[in-house]
């Protein structure tokens, strides 16, 4: 068993109402965003002591280590927190699709919002 | 002036208590992500007819057009939903450093958490 004091990474947490913090999972390699999921702290505990990832799901109030139902298993290769303590960013490799509608990331479910185009000034 | 019927796009959103949705900030070339934000219905709007990121300050209860005050623009790129609504992947150009403490990624300022690397079992 893998032991991790967490004494150190409380303190730096910012919760919601819930308790909870964002966590953004990315594919390791390609980049990809693959979706984003929320973790109490057992959660990120999990998460950081089992090599693989495991959510708070907000709908089913219930821990939710991601793959054991669906084979989709999301292995840890790193994990950032953010200036301020309300996000994670989790660096996986993902196995299969990451969405539960069997799209490979969650934003490719959802898909493009028509979005006006911006260009960095100097760079025009 | 760029139009847009948000008609289309607002029963999609799965809003949070406060009415937002969360904002994953990505570099476009290099996939770095940047920053977790949130987005409320008119943030959103003006992210997607303005060519440049909008947020709304929950701490501060207002709009924030990011780069204004720093000049740490961020330019939209693509703006994609995810599958129940809920979060938002917008890529983009950033304009010097993203986040407020002087780093490029928000996820730089926080740094990394120890953890547990895991490996799909095929693969080892």
């Amino acid at each position: 068993m893998h032991t991790l004091d967490m004494a150190h990474i409380l303190p730096r947490l910012k919760h919601d109402e819930q308790g909870l913090v964002a966590a953004v999972i990315q594919q390791y390699d390609s980049g990809r965003v693959l979706m984003v999921g929320y973790m109490n702290d057992e959660a990120l505990h999990r998460t950081l002591t089992e090599g693989r990832v495991t959510f708070w799901s907000r709908s089913r109030q219930e821990f939710w280590r991601k793959g054991d139902t669906s084979g989709h298993a999301q292995y840890v290769k790193k994990v950032e927190l953010d200036c301020d303590g309300d996000a994670l960013l989790i660096q996986v490799d993902q196995v299969g699709a990451a969405c539960h509608t069997g799209e490979y990331s969650c934003f490719d479910a959802g898909g493009e919002l028509p979005a006006r185009v911006g260009h960095v000034p100097e760079k025009e």
